[in-house]
């Protein structure tokens, strides 16, 4: 897997991220800290433009707006124009009306390497559920030792019907296309004590993606291992300082920032399905 | 006070915030260092159903515009005919014409369970005083050993005639109904030394009042002390290790996530007037 | 230089900043460190007022947009008006014809006093370039040892056309007027492994300026200096405890908050063309 994780400071990918504003610095540094180049845009007079000097985009519906909506839909339009990949964050999709649509829509009318959510979000786009918790996942959403096979199956089916890869992450991850699953064991809960793990991980994804263009399902998991896995050091260091959350935060960032490709390769845990 | 902090955790309410985009991260960063969880949507086509599946909400106008002040209404709205608690945040009333206003228009129109500001905020909302200097309080508006009683009555009087709990804060912070004031001697200084004390505090508030619907006087006496034990727990810190206040606001956030119910109990200093 | 540095925790000026939602928490807390206030406020509707009672104004038009631009504009005005000192800081300009465009017309309409930006920016205002990558310097436009006096040449040349002061950051820093140009050699690479280094100069910058009306340049050069030398400190620390890029904005902002004018005035490195 490291290979995908080092083609991404090989090539230092521009991605545009048409973002939340409430993460958007922590996805700006952690992909610095990969190795890649933020730059964000939201408006539609901007945004098609910037696309097109970009390398990858990443949509995340977080704090999706009436302004804001048609530079998603005009912004993906011209990414796929250009054959670069399109990740889609469906942040809330369940939650709300306009989030559910918004993200369907996406999904329909562009063409989407990845879709990057927590189960519940990407079950509302598979079956209109409405059983989404705010943002985070619901706990009967939650993939563990017991429902694996039934998760990496809705998993290939989702990416099969929406011709994407699918990366559905909680306490175990899933990423799968419609023939193979990454079923990948990296990871801390304290990963969801602070806001912008999964926005985060988006940006990466698209970033891995951008670098890794002809492996999208492989470029996928690596980012989300590679998450788990700064995840797991950055626990370790907060743990060993006494912090909470916000330095959790701090070393997670840190952390990406000085991942070697070697260490990466040794504590990435994961089987294929 | 320590049960209406305990309520948050047991209960992890979901604080539905309508909130500026210069502090957004460290309230949600902070909701969840304290158990609750945070959710942000600004716009009148998502706001209300996202207010819908909430359990608080919190309105702070620091970034208003055309665009969301709207949603600020229709989400008040919402939340008010679900019973849910609102707070509001009236950052820079007085600074112009249109924070007072719509502060103002926000106070009359719907029935806010507690309005969190500094005393130029709150005086401008009462008396339509233009003596706010910027966001933060106006040196002449300080609350302090000289003039608490004052204070007290002014709160008291403000409680009254809004139908509501005001949160004063600054040096020394002021928690008032019509009837009964908690004074409150936490915090330090330093806690004007970030961007955001005020708008965390506001977050955690809404957040304590709708876990502890049935006593919104001691849920925001309790959230605004707490802050102040966590400045202190943190600003213990950041002096040994000479940092600054980005350090600081780091503390804050993880002495919010660290904080146990006795040590809060302790360190409390209060009185009732 | 070190008295324009005290000028700002003299007069503590309250800074307007539009600004880009990515970087806005760090320019609030940095402009707090170096002893300003910050306001932001982006509405037409409500800008100007916020404009009226400060002391000096930052455009950045990072993330700008429709709604946005109308207030970079009419805040602008305001500020002229009152002879407060306007600062703009065109990121992307180049990257979109709508950053070209709008940072030009902000340029011509306005009497700006600072602009501040890379090389490619600032060569996109002055000479209609499409050679900025994102929003950071294209390599080519890197200034080195090799290349300062063209630099200083292109500088002042600027700064005449524009009758403003033009603050050219990167590797080596050039803030010169028509006659005089300050090129500083402080500063590290890892300011450019986080967000933000740029738009939090500018903030930083437009508090200097207004702390020092009547020296523009030099006030301007010892912003650029003082980021620098915080930079260095700031770099030390992050190495020595083996952070990452978080870590380093953590304590670069840290570092503006305890730099001590005497420690600054000795670690400044620069020379006058």
């Amino acid at each position: 897997m490291k290979r995908y994780f080092e083609n991404v400071k090989k090539t230092s990918p521009l991605i545009h991220c048409i973002t939340n504003y409430v993460t958007v610095n922590d996805c700006a540094n952690i992909l610095i800290a990969a190795g890649g180049s933020p730059i964000m845009s939201d408006d539609i007079e901007d945004a098609p433009a910037i696309t097109a000097i970009c390398t990858g985009l990443c949509i995340n519906i977080g704090t999706l707006n009436s302004r804001t909506i048609p530079a998603m839909f005009a912004s993906g339009k011209k990414s796929n124009e250009l054959n670069h990949p399109v990740l889609l964050d469906p942040v809330g999709a369940g939650a709300s009306p306009l989030r559910t649509q918004t993200a369907s829509g996406l999904l329909e009318e562009l063409e989407i390497a990845v879709v990057r959510g927590n189960m519940s979000e990407i079950k509302a786009l598979a079956m209109g559920s409405k059983t989404t918790k705010g943002v985070d996942a619901n706990a009967a959403d939650t993939v563990n030792s017991g429902n694996i096979d039934a998760a990496v199956d809705f998993a290939k089916d989702f990416a099969r019907s929406n011709r994407t890869v699918a990366a559905i992450t909680g306490a175990v991850d899933i990423v799968a296309n419609s023939k193979k699953a990454f079923v990948i064991y990296n990871g801390v809960p304290m990963m969801s004590q602070i806001t912008g793990s999964g926005c985060m991980l988006s940006a990466l994804t698209a970033a891995f993606v951008a670098a890794n263009k002809d492996n999208p399902l492989e470029a996928s998991a690596a980012a989300v291992a590679a998450m788990g896995v700064c995840g797991e050091i950055a626990f370790e260091k907060t743990i060993a300082e006494k912090g909470g959350n916000s330095s959790f935060r701090n070393h997670l960032i840190d952390a990406f920032y000085n991942l070697d490709s070697q260490i990466f390769e040794e504590k990435i845990k994961y089987e294929i399905r």
